[in-house]
């Protein structure tokens, strides 16, 4: 295939004329002989021994180095749900920048179904030619059921990039944010703004890092114990968080705060909010396109520390620095699963790819586009992988 | 990605490692400004667009361009029932050929389920990234039942090219080969062996263009309304074939037949059975990769044309002359599905692509690495598709 050059002038819309991945040849078919080893009859000997010994598809098949990007189409952005076929260039965008940054071959899956079951069933079904698992923008809190469905049925790794790929990349950027401001995890006083996915993977990313002040705030104010109309996951939210029992607006819950985290919409941050926060306050608004408060807002506050998802600001806190290497490693050390370990090893690795002596206020995680970045990932995620023993036996090749 | 150069002491297991597909971007992310337009924040504009118009699925997402090569492992070459994992090589080796012959992005689905109405299902949650579905290596009956269902439901093309490719292949072969031997279609006799997804369709298509006295045979031995073990579509082929009402060995069917098809398996076909054929027979043996009879076996006997799928005899008779330009066609055209006007045209094209003054009894077809073969299918199948009327509207681009 010709490669397209996106050229100055053409818009979204033009770049997307006709998709934005292909499916390619691994080699050339030139010859007779190139035609009988990779197809008919050649092919015959290597399903034969698949067939012997199915260990061999995850090193002679796709199953190697595939990911499925998986969604049903019902929170896709900030644009909620919008249904399977214009779900697509989202996940064609994310098979991109599998590819680009980490050399893993993710095909979109959007799937027509919104049936939490059905979901699960057809993932399931077709498993055999994938490697791994990333479901994306299913809304919560069903996403939370069927990942973990999917990841104890299954035997590759799978993982919901909304709710982990979040919580690493926060956790990195916060890692930076705090040697900067010299603070430390059990001291802070965290709020986070947003119960779904990303909200709960990251409260519990940062509780496991030894976060002890985390209050969360859902559209009904903070969560905690005397709420009547909290069930499932936000119950368990209210049991493990808000330890002061603070309830009340934002701008109270915030005031002597030192971390806000936004993974919520626009408009349900002011200004005025911030003012109360500790000196040197750190703000995280992850939503997108448009984040909770925009880093040229906050002159005027205590807030010295700002990231969002945007591309056109410094400190992109993006999942696109996480979930590439994390499966990139994940495949190479042949995980079957993505474990706490290996969400800790991504995030860490992730921070380190800002050199000590070039941290600063504007540069709290590497650059979106530093290809440095998803092989230290993987090599992370891998090490982690074989340390925890979720690896399986990769038969030798 | 790199691509792997094959070299000539590879056997398959090795060029099989790591697999033989990528999945790459159709253009580079070099930039923020790329980025920002290919993914977050003006992969949002794309969506909301289709949201707003579904059918820009078909010119704005991988739908445009874009085939399933569906299969459950219960048929894979001359293996059988081998499973998904088993069959994903084969599936592979069809998505190389689809890029390679006729740029089509084919990815491999293998299911893990045997069961009809699951794989319908499947089929049809995961066809919104699809413009396309190939059912490939289903086993018959099943096979015919997935086929009608997912055509009617879909409306994107659904072809088992197990049953239509062969037929498709078989009647450019055997146009070629009835102009060199002068025949015409209403006076052949033909003999089709095996009666399963091949030979059903290929003598669908060889009724459906004249041929009066055709007799299937099976692994009881010939089809006819007295045999009280048929049922479903082989209860339909004795009604509708072998009017002189013939039954016996298969020797004694082929005595004074033009035309022996072969899509059975090796074991089933003696050399003996040939000696009653009519002068100048044709004989394609089509079982892959063993044929029913070798080419150099039929010295002495009256058959003067011979073909079968390999490459390393002359007349290869493979589905890949068909696949490729077939779906490139249908998608071009925004055909909803792949009728019989769609197919004969197929068959014409390659025939066609045989030059009347180079047609001799090694050459019947075109070289399956004719690169001229699947953009001469594309072209009529696509024109037939229009003047048949079974194309969508197409949003203006």
């Amino acid at each position: 295939m010709e490669e397209r050059e996106p050229e100055a002038g053409m818009t979204p819309m033009d770049l997307h004329l006709g998709g934005k991945i292909h499916v390619t040849a691994a080699f050339p078919l030139n010859t007779r002989a190139d035609l009988s080893r990779a197809y008919t009859p050649g092919v015959a000997e290597v399903s034969r021994a698949i067939a012997g010994d199915p260990s061999l598809a995850f090193t002679h098949t796709i199953k190697s180095n595939s990911v499925a990007v998986v969604t049903d189409g019902t929170a896709v952005l900030g644009l909620g749900d919008i249904g399977p076929l214009a779900a697509e260039p989202v996940m064609s965008g994310k098979a991109m920048l599998f590819n680009e940054m980490a050399g893993v071959d993710a095909f979109p899956i959007c799937l027509d179904t919104k049936d939490a079951d059905e979901i699960v069933r057809t993932v399931k079904l077709i498993a055999p030619v994938f490697g791994g698992i990333n479901l994306e923008d299913i809304s919560a809190p069903r996403c939370f059921d069927i990942e973990e469905r999917l990841d104890a049925e299954l035997d590759i790794p799978v993982f919901h990039d909304d709710q982990h790929g979040t919580a690493v990349v926060v956790l990195a950027a916060l890692t930076n944010a705090l040697r900067l401001t010299g603070r430390d995890w059990p001291d802070l006083r965290v709020v986070v703004l947003g119960a779904g996915a990303a909200g709960v993977a990251t409260t519990k990313m940062l509780v496991s890092v030894g976060v002890r002040d985390l209050v969360v705030f859902d559209r009904a104010g903070a969560i905690h114990p005397s709420r009547r109309d909290l069930t499932g996951i936000k119950r368990r939210l209210a049991e493990t968080t808000n330890p002061r029992r603070v309830s009340g607006d934002l701008g109270g819950v915030l005031r002597g705060a030192d971390v806000f985290i936004g993974v919520s919409g626009p408009g349900l941050l002011r200004r005025d909010d911030l003012m109360g926060m500790a000196r040197d306050a750190i703000v995280l608004a992850m939503a997108n396109p448009v984040p909770e408060i925009y880093p040229d807002e906050v002159a005027g506050t205590p807030v010295t520390v700002v990231g969002t998802g945007r591309s056109d600001y410094p400190n992109q806190v993006n999942n696109v620095l996480a979930f590439p290497g994390i499966f990139r490693g994940a495949l190479d050390a042949g995980a079957t699963t993505i474990n706490a370990e290996m969400k800790l090893a991504a995030a860490r690795a992730i921070a380190g790819c800002v050199a000590p002596d070039t941290l600063e206020a504007g540069r709290i995680v590497p650059d979106v586009l530093d290809r440095r970045v998803a092989p230290a990932v993987a090599a992370a995620v891998a090490d982690a992988a074989r340390r925890s023993g979720v690896t399986r036996r990769i038969p030798p090749v």
